[in-house]
């Protein structure tokens, strides 16, 4: 049996910000059976997480200690993703058809992969598969460990949230909240907006000043944060997507206030604080069924839609978690 | 009893680099007597320490956060410095004449001063008077705490120190070669060649990266190292020597290295950790006798030297610690 599978996959190098002609749907027709002993499996895919970072693998430049091997074969190759699927075929005993499963997918209707990627089999807790892409999912655990582990927050303290309304922002936004600080989150639909409506008005919304910046886009508003940071202040720096668009504009903190009020400033990535995945799992899918911390989710229709809700990410387009819904589960 | 006290101050506030044109050399009458219950003291000082922070507060615009009260004054006061002196006159009753203390002094042949200031008796430990303003002084213990505290090396890891032939990155670079790491150090007479002598030959010095960076300089420097920084990289912020003379040049260090390498980046002052001060000068004082840790010291004799000696500083004129001698023992 064969299927025709539909993909996206890039045209050509992405030069600043991406745009929509950078890509092309492609079709392929794919046998639905695999050679035994390959240890390979065919997923049908449900839904898809539209993230920025995949971004830096599709420039022409960039380092490889970034973002790993098969930099060079990017424009002939498919575009890997977090997601949610239903595995239809498979040789890999550990899966058998009709599961549902979780983890690294790609840009298509059916992905085939290999026996190491990245996929587990997905409990659903009681909730949307949805959910699984987002709030209960890496970016979840982004804004879980960021918040907690790199942030070290305590109860009272100041924290300020950019790009409040995306995916990772707005769940830090909610944990904070749920943690006892007061909470103030920036969002916009430019860059510029970003940093004037934070630059002007931080004396107003911090008095005080800030403890904790929970920073998701770097450039201007890194700068104006560190300004306005008090004593043993946290950067936590998990996103910059002002910099992704435009690699002119980087941050260049005050480094004698650094120094002065003693700051860090600290890189972190989600898949280093895999320990905290229970953790995170049990606290998080407790708030969804009280309200307290329902998703904010942007979800888009069909594979075809992948490329505009891709490239909106970069102009702020999406109002919580950007997710493609590729097939009916 | 009446003496004629010699002091440097400054005639107006400084305009970028210091210039000892921006200083006076003034005299005035100081009887050595005190009133009963003021807690005063007079002391004859003997060595003081010739450090970059004081500029902070030589400049017309400044953040109070940063450098404490008392800045607008700064132009009709006498300048603040760490040393070494004597106990001339005494009114306080933890210390009597011809002790020798250690602590806040002022760029004067003779300071007053009140009870709150931080002044502590010197136990020399039978070493010079000079190598307390130094190797076993404040700036020791930036190094010290610096390095151990915020960098927390691993035997054999790779550590870059910027300003090596300066006061603290000449003892980092000890320290950290005794705790068996490999070093590099680098040092020029200008901002632009500590920048192209690492620049230029990062991958030569360094081709399985850097772990640590101790960060005396910031701009240009700070950027070149992020960007050669393993994963797990940690960046102690010490000083901003290229910035202090030259606020434009800011570091900005490519946010995106910050992220994937998970890096930190802390600023710190070494008061912070007062509570290493014992641990700090038990391991340091055992190396100057075998020679391991021998102070590199830059002597500058008399009170009148304290301009040039200062303004040295920040285009890198020191070798070591620099001090200045203002009387004999």
């Amino acid at each position: 049996m064969e299927v025709t599978n539909k993909y996206v996959t890039l045209k050509t190098h992405v030069e600043g910000a991406p745009k929509e002609s950078d890509f092309e749907l492609k079709t392929s027709l794919l046998a639905l059976s695999l050679n035994p002993g390959s240890g390979e499996m065919i997923m049908k895919n449900l839904y898809v997480s539209i993230d920025p970072y995949p971004l830096n693998r599709m420039k022409r430049y960039c380092s490889s200690q970034r973002t790993g091997p098969g930099f060079e074969g990017i424009t002939r190759q498919e575009i890997e993703a977090y997601g949610v699927a239903k595995v239809v075929v498979s040789d890999n005993v550990e899966f058998e058809k009709g599961d549902v499963v979780v983890g690294v997918i790609t840009w298509a209707e059916y992905s085939k992969i290999r026996r190491n990627k990245m996929i587990r089999k997905l409990d659903p807790l009681g909730f949307p598969f949805s959910y699984h892409v987002g709030i209960l999912g890496y970016c979840g655990l982004t804004a879980y460990a960021g918040f907690f582990e790199i942030c070290k927050p305590k109860r009272g303290e100041k924290v300020l949230v950019s790009a409040a309304s995306g995916s990772v922002g707005n769940l830090v936004g909610r944990y904070a909240k749920l943690h006892g600080c007061y909470v103030v989150g920036c969002a916009g639909s430019k860059q510029k907006s970003f940093f004037l409506c934070l630059f002007l008005s931080m004396d107003g919304y911090f008095p005080d000043g800030i403890d904790i910046y929970f920073d998701n886009v770097s450039g201007d508003m890194q700068e104006a944060a560190v300004a306005n940071m008090n004593t043993f202040g946290r950067v936590a720096v998990c996103g910059v997507i002002s910099e992704y668009i435009d690699s002119e504009k980087k941050a260049a903190p005050d480094v004698l206030d650094v120094i002065y009020k003693r700051m860090k400033i600290q890189g972190f990535l989600a898949g280093d604080h895999a320990g905290l995945f229970q953790d995170f799992v049990s606290t998080t899918s407790n708030h969804p069924h009280s309200g307290e911390l329902c998703p904010l989710e942007d979800i888009s229709d069909g594979l075809d839609s992948i490329p505009f809700a891709f490239t909106g990410l970069f102009w702020g387009d999406n109002i919580g978690k950007k997710i493609v819904k590729i097939a009916k589960e």
